[in-house]
């Protein structure tokens, strides 16, 4: 049984926090922090969890506690995984690290240092759908890769002050296309970017956030691929997830989820309804395998699924994409760092 | 705040219970009671509920007790229905109230006498898919009905034993499709039933069990209108659970739900996985929402949305089926009791 | 290269007329005959054949002609078959053979004593979605049938002067499905019908035309499985024409065609467009196919895939149908004749 | 009625000679010319039709001919349509008109000048699902557009030989999706072309052939829109064509069509059958479509839907994709003449 302290008490700390609690059979979440106490407060009650911290450092001082689970804003991570680590605690942390290089590799180190296990959550990697796609990639029935080509388009853009801190599109959106890119080609890594985009929702985001909201990237790997990623900020049927890989032997497709599965034909057409809205909704048990997936890897004293190389290369390949867009080049891998 | 007991901690007891105690804000899971009492202490423990019995009626004497979900074996559903609703219970109650006619108005006319809520669980009405689907059906945008078409077909067919205490497939399979061939023609009652059947998936279910396997009932309804039921107790592909309603303007199909939405290309053809393998995955959002409805119509003080008549209804049909069957003809529901 | 008569110029003849001339390199369209000789001379005009007539008996008489196509109205069908088969020519005759047992039963004697091959025209099992279930079915990978649901439903009644003419629904439009039943359980006949049927399109239907306009039909099959036919005149949503069949190792599924592929998003739903919207569009492909198939069996000189005895059948079951209707009983096929 | 001669009798002319002699009631195939008679003779016997040349300057020279199909080998297509033009002919003309700018503009001249019609036969436009989903496109309801994905994948690639002489990837494939990238994004001209590829099918492609197998290139609009095109010389399971349009409003998507549309599950999984194995089969209503289109603009004096302009652009882009494979760089239109 082990015992998971949660740290941050906001929207993805309360599904975590529920998961851990309520979904997972061996492990009990023994302890919550939040900078705000109310929030923890509440989800204690919820949880019928004892132990309720403003400072996450007394969850770090607790010798019951084996592990953590990092939800807190993104900028405190990296601080956060080093505190743990030599804490001794093995740590679920959610992405990203930091979006700095050097914060990263620092963090990283102090993990190697305490010989602790860090299990970067992109819980989409443990969607059934995607996982399920993935699994027949990496079976090999389906050959060599060939092209790829991902989309994820959210709903509606979030206001302009979260796109100010968000680090951009490629930091806040494309991270997750980027690490779905290494996912479906594991044998080989990716060796140049090239990304274009522009203001075709909201002129603002661009004028005020200083940010694109429309986004194709282009990736070229070592052994001859290349994938495709298309965001968007705005989609009028929803958020949409999909994947496409495409191999000397076939190909797999990934496609959305939706509420139900009722068709209705009437004089006009055929309809469906819309996929699930945004993200909550359609990773749901994703969020939930994930956390199952660290609490065994944990248990059993196996490699995390996603580690902290997994956690790192995402916001490289943003940095390519970023300054791929100023340049209007194609931007080498090798040039970041 | 509801607080609800628990009366029996069986498959399907730790699913409503779990409903209860995390997954519905509005109501606290107060106390566990199964004749086993190994069983509900093991729930109340992963749970944190601190009252747990062996007899029910403990449950029912506590007078902070506001409602049961009665989840205990089918032959004591009616009687426990009784006790319950004397002791002012709202009741939440697995199908079927009982497979005797005479039992079942006994126990609709004590809680007619209480003045309490009967809800009974027929989970399917409450399944995304076909909750939506019969909102199409009563928006009234498809018109009148006309035709009904109801597959559901296990994957595999249960213990001999099973079979013989089981009432029969028309009691044990056939009464949620009876249930659903109402909750889509509304406002029409059934008038006549044909059923044929007989033994293709095992001999022995005939045999040894005294039951047929496999299965098709027409229903016709005073409107005009008609459905067919077909089932069996085997499928390959796993659980198949569809309907069509067609109506003077248009059409609506409730399709199966799969665990992933991938879909594999190569050289031989396109594929997709199965369907959810059994009821317990197919119907989880079910089971919670059912749930859900009942404890909000308690809230209310609002009717059920599906009442002791609805639960009377399929037990009818079930007889009517088993009539034709042996008689070989049309049996009109006026023959029945 | 084999010399086809086309006789009779009308709306199905036009078709076979045109793929005899166009779409078979093994074949010639010699000669076209029509009561109405304007018919025949306008198609025998656009598909370059010189002789035309009125009379049929002058195709009969040509001894360069090796073939026939029936495609005149139904009434004169055994009449020509006989005399085609007196003639020596070989025949592909459309159906129905006639809607009298006698009259079919003297026409294929006619058949049996001349020695020529006779081809029935059930389009459908030529159509490639229904040949592509059916050869899954007669592989045997799918199992014994266990149950087959037929659903054909036309997007709008025909005239009331039609439909008294018709034979009534059995004749008209089952017999299409009656010939699916057989065709997708080739192992065992059909032993028992239960039908039921009444006017929920249009109520003069059935005052003037003495008619129902929607059916459910159950069959039973002599190896215990089970079929279910439902029609009706009339679909908001176009032609619905589609099969399952259920066996102990699985399932195929026989889906409507589309005009188009395209699939569109908006903020209210996904939508497709309708099927095609009635037989000569939905079965273009199928009556080139049959009349391919009935070509090859001369030059080849093997069995017809569709034969006499698979033009009797349909009769016998919508004679049971339409004696089980009014006496609302199943009714063994035994009884028929 | 009009008077078309059918100028090379190959693969693609029988295509079109047939669909003039036997599909489009308003014109006649008047006579046909090929340089290896014999495949004149041929395609003129099985259609009815009486002139046949070697030499397509006959066509030209007859007064009766209106207008012209050329099908011919694509390094003639300038000179013929030159010829043609000048002898007053309407033209049909299949891609590419040459794949050299100052041909082509020499042909658009000579056209200009002899004012007749100039249709460039991209058959993708008429397919039914292309064109049911740039009709939503053009209605304006699926709002403005931002991305464009196209999937163009060939089952095998040709010979060594035919790619040598194909022009490149880009010149022999590409240029269909071009042609695409334009038809979907009517309102505004692309301006920047960047394109990847490389070998992952057959080195040999590369060693031998001088050309890439599989690529990607990415374009972008004068109005902020970007698309991708993906293209492969080789697909495990077949031909695949599809399109993806995504604007403000929503989304349409263009799927593969199939031969049949049965589905079968068994106890492994859900399957169905390949798409239409090559681009005969998956376009031949397409083909059938664009010269009824020609016809249509020639009798009622009328644009052509595609005309030498929309002939041009598909070159210009090649050239431009071409560039930037070399460059490994983002070409811009202007860059090109």
């Amino acid at each position: 049984m082990l015992n998971i302290g949660l740290i941050g008490a906001g929207r993805i700390g309360k599904i975590h926090g529920e998961s851990i609690a309520n979904r997972n059979p061996n492990a009990t979440l023994a302890a919550i922090s939040d900078v705000y106490l109310p929030a923890a407060e509440e989800l204690a009650a919820k949880l019928h969890v004892a132990n309720v911290y403003t400072d996450y450092r007394e969850i770090l001082a607790d010798p019951s506690i084996d592990a953590v689970a990092i939800c807190s804003s993104s900028d405190v991570h990296a601080e956060q995984i080093i505190a743990a680590a030599e804490a001794g605690k093995h740590i679920f942390c959610e992405k990203p690290i930091a979006i700095d290089l050097a914060k990263i590799d620092e963090a990283l180190a102090a993990v190697e240092k305490a010989g602790v296990k860090l299990f970067i959550a992109f819980q989409r990697r443990f969607d059934p759908t995607f996982a399920a796609a993935q699994s027949q990639v990496v079976s090999g029935k389906l050959g060599d890769p060939r092209l790829v080509i991902i989309t994820a388009r959210d709903p509606a853009p979030p206001p302009i002050d979260y796109i100010k801190k968000s680090g951009g599109l490629f930091f806040d959106m494309t991270v997750h296309d980027f690490d779905l890119a290494r996912f479906f080609v594991p044998d080989s890594e990716i060796v140049e970017v090239y990304a274009t985009g522009g203001n075709l929702v909201d002129e603002k985001i661009g004028t005020e956030g200083g940010d694109i909201d429309t986004a194709m990237v282009m990736l070229k790997y070592a052994n001859g691929a290349s994938a495709v990623i298309n965001n968007c900020r705005e989609s009028a049927y929803g958020y949409d997830q999909r994947l496409e890989w495409f191999g000397s032997g076939g190909q797999v497709q990934v496609n959305n989820h939706h509420p139900d599965y009722a068709v209705v034909s009437t004089a006009e057409n055929i309809q469906r309804s819309l996929p699930y809205h945004f993200f909550l909704e359609r990773y749901i048990d994703a969020y939930v395998n994930e956390m199952q997936s660290f609490i065994e890897c944990v248990d059993n004293d196996t490699a995390p699924a996603t580690n902290g190389i997994d956690g790192r290369w995402p916001v490289v390949l943003a940095m390519a994409a970023t300054k791929s867009l100023k340049e209007n080049r194609p931007v080498k891998i090798s040039e970041i760092t």
